[in-house]
Formats: C-alpha cells, sequence, structure tokens
C-alpha cells in the first residue's frame, strides 16, 4: 500500500515463442482524499508520492488558491494505516469557491454547457494572460528529450506519465539541465498537478514557462497551464479541439505532437520563432 | 461544437528541415452532463457521439441500473444549442445510490481510505463473478489487431482511444469480425463506458466477454469490466497496482502490454491457455 511501484507475478505469452513466469515492477495507484479545511473536495487516484504538490497544484488550478501562503497546513489524517488522506488548511478557503472550476462545470452551465463555457469558467480563475516569453524550438525538443531521460518510473514500469517545468529563467540555458521540476503519475493530470503545485510550494516561478507533458494535451492540461501563466505547453501526443479553444482564448502557446525533433503548433504561434 | 473531429490551423516545424503550415484534423472534445431524474450524476470531458451508451455505460459500473429496462427514456435536454446535457429517466434510480461507485469514493473511506476500500465498494455491486470462458492467445491478440483496424477516429487524429467488445459467443469465431462493438473517445473511460453502455443498450452479451481497450489498465476500468462480468479485459499498455489487485478479487482475467504478438497475464491465468 501506498508505494510508488510493487512488483507483480507474471505469465508472459509470446505468440511466436516461449511462454515464462517472471516479476514485473508496476506503477503504483491508490486514491487520495484531498480535503479543505476538514471538508472533502475531491478523490482522485493517483501514484503515491508528492501527494502535497498535487493537491496544492489542483487547488490551484480550481481557483482555491492563488500562492503558498493561503495555505497554513498540508497534513495527513493521522489515525490511519495508509496516507489517502490529506487535509489542507486553507483560512478562508472553502470548497464552494472550486465552483468555478471544471470539476463542478454543472453548476455552471445548466443547459448551456458547451466547451465555451468550459473556458469562460477558466477565464475567471485566470488572473491575467501568460507573459510574450520566446521559447526556441530546439529548447522546446531538447525539455521533451530531458523530461524522457528523467522518467525513471516509466522506465521500471511503462505506466506512468511524467511532466516537466522549465522556468522562463532557465530559456537558454544549455540542455539538458533545463526543467526545474519534474514528476510523474498514473494520471496525467496529476502529474501537472504535481509539477504546478511544486513549484507554487517551492516558490519556483511560472510565469513565462515551458510545460512538457508526455501525454495528450486536453483542455484540462491547457486550463492548468492557463492558471499558472505557462506561456508554452508541449506535449508529445494529439491535441484535442476544446483544448485548443481553450488556449487560443487564455493565451498559451500549444504544442502537440512534440516527438522525433518535430513540433506543431496550434495556438500563439510567435512565441516559437519559425 | 458538438463535433467528432474538427479542422484546425497548424505550423509544422520540423527541426532538421522545413517549416510548413497545414489544416490538421482534431479530436472533438466537449463536456457531456449526464442528469438522472433530472438532478446533475456527473460532468465528463469527452468526444461527442455515443452519449446515450456512455451514460447507460457509466451508470451501469457506477451501480445506478443494472438492465436496460432500469432506464425509461434518455433525451437531451432541449432548449439548448449544443447536445451536451442528457437527462436518464430512471424511475427508482437516483443520484444517491451512486455512493457505492468510486466517484464518491469519499463517502466510504474516510480515514480508512485505501485501495482495498475501493476494491470492496465495486464487490458491492458486482453481483456475481464472470464465468470461466477460456480465451485462446491468438484471439486475444487477433481482437487487439481488429481494434486498431477499426479505429477510424484514432487514424485521422491520433487522439482518441478505442475498445471493443469480443462477447462470449463469438469466441473462437475466425477473425477478423469478433468485435460486436467498437467504440472511439478522447477518454479511455468514457472508450469503455461507451462499449459496455451499447452492450447493455442493444442486449449484447458481456458476461465471459473478452474487451479490449487501447490504453493502460488502471482500476477503474478493471471495475467497469468486472460490473459487466467481462471474463478477460486485455490492455495495450501498463497495468496498476490496483487494477491488478481489483481483477484478482473480483475473477477477471487482466492482460497488459498485449501488442508486437506478445501478453502478459497478471490474474487468473488459467482463462488464457498457455
Amino acid at each position: 500500500m501506498g508505494r510508488v511501484t510493487a512488483r507483480h507475478k507474471v505469465v508472459r505469452i509470446d505468440l511466436d515463442g516461449d511462454v515464462s513466469r517472471a516479476i514485473d515492477t508496476v506503477a503504483g495507484e491508490e486514491p487520495l482524499e484531498i480535503r479543505v479545511n476538514g471538508e472533502t473536495f475531491t478523490v482522485t487516484m493517483r501514484t503515491p508520492g508528492a501527494d502535497v504538490d498535487l493537491a496544492h497544484g489542483l487547488l490551484r488550478a480550481e481557483g482555491v488558491i492563488r500562492s503558498r501562503d493561503d495555505v497554513v497546513s498540508a497534513r495527513f489524517c493521522s489515525d490511519l494505516d495508509t496516507l489517502n488522506v490529506l487535509n489542507l488548511d486553507v483560512p478562508g478557503g472553502s470548497v464552494a469557491r472550486a465552483a468555478t472550476g471544471t470539476r463542478n462545470l454543472a453548476s455552471l452551465g445548466g443547459c448551456g454547457l458547451c466547451g465555451t463555457t468550459a473556458v469562460e469558467a477558466v477565464e475567471e480563475v485566470v488572473a491575467s494572460r501568460p507573459p510574450d516569453m520566446v521559447w526556441a524550438a530546439e529548447n522546446v525538443a531538447g525539455a521533451l528529450d530531458e523530461l524522457r531521460s528523467r522518467q525513471t518510473v516509466f522506465a521500471k514500469t511503462g505506466g506512468v506519465h511524467g511532466a516537466g517545468l522549465a522556468p522562463a529563467d532557465s530559456n537558454g540555458a544549455p540542455s539538458p539541465s533545463s526543467l526545474a521540476i519534474v514528476r510523474e503519475d498514473i494520471g496525467r493530470h496529476n502529474a501537472v498537478d504535481k509539477v504546478l503545485g511544486a513549484a507554487l510550494v517551492g516558490d519556483v516561478t511560472t510565469a513565462g514557462a515551458l510545460l512538457v507533458v508526455s501525454s495528450r494535451a486536453s483542455f484540462e492540461i491547457v486550463q492548468k497551464a492557463a492558471v499558472s501563466q505557462v506561456a508554452v505547453l508541449a506535449c508529445v501526443s494529439a491535441p484535442s479541439t476544446l483544448a485548443i479553444e481553450a488556449a487560443d482564448r487564455l493565451g498559451v502557446t500549444l504544442v502537440a505532437f512534440a516527438r522525433d525533433r518535430r513540433l506543431s503548433v496550434y495556438t500563439h504561434t510567435h512565441r516559437i520563432p519559425h
């Protein structure tokens, strides 16, 4: 319980060869209940570890907190066997404030519920647009190479996503040391929350930063990037329609299919000189 | 709005070659609010299409309905521009009954919240164990090949997951016609809900079936398979610890890393002769 990885017996069948018995290393998955002032905010399935970062990142993205000073304490519930219930004391904060976040979209949209409503909800949380930091295509590709090389849990299990943050002040610095923070998780949203939450906790500036993600680009990933004023979001795989619409309206440069030394730039292309 | 795919401008940068401007086909992503008897059950981001299947599958997995007869009607909210709010009339059903599902895990676990609690919650919804249908490794690999060839939205966008169901009575039938139902969605959970929901709506037997999924094997995918009494769940990518624990306890044969004519079998290996 509560481990980043665990070992399990497996029967491997090769249809053109042998059957073998082995021990596999498997990515951990456990529920985490995040409470705000003792009240349940959400339950998410995550890979244990960096839970305080995860909670900070999620609450930041949902508009419940804006800075690390908004959180007085973050403590695991003490009378239990597992480290799966985390309470954050947020004076003046409440679960109700999350009503502007996507997790409670229903409260916003009603019969008008559509993608545009979802983007408008994020606009209410976003304090200001990302600054116009320029990132060279070579640096974006280099950061993704660095992410891959630092995904140690993925290397062991093949079962987790990774995310990494290159702050604006590392821009132009020589690779392979651009990523100030790297986190992994079975959930791609969690990996991003852990990175942006670690930045909030560690006072690493996200405004103007490059955020690299091993997965596809969905609406919620763009939302998280926009709230933290990330300038360039670069994803290894495909974008969705709503991710593109959100990035366009929220001022984020969205790069997808970022692999094999190729980048597809969908929005605010001026930040990637070409 | 509301389309399976849309076209977007893109700037393609090849770091060792040219820059080109093109039009990409992108996978649709829109919120769907599912209501039960007029009350919000959940909001999920999904690729539009097969929404009635999706709602049936989700409500089945969460224990709100057990058969298609439990649903009297499924209608989109009529006074809106988008088809993003779907109400299901479920006499005797209520949102509260979903308290046994993972979406409301918090109500179960409290300070004892752990993976085992999550599995126990699913055990309450599962009526009985999957029957001991045997699936040849060749048939499992063949079904995955068929799934890939039928993922038409993926072929256009690179941005969606796929799932397919081979009912028990198709077992032994010649490939490539084993999959009775194939669905795609940007969310892997949604793809599975659409397939199992379509089976419920179309009266296709899922007990003893083979379910193939293009993604990783997480706890929630195993949950959905177990509630529908799927015998063998085969996923292209890695499993998680909790997926293995759940499959073990709920009687599902879990196959992962099912690609390149290789299968890794983690639980109830007797169903895949080797």
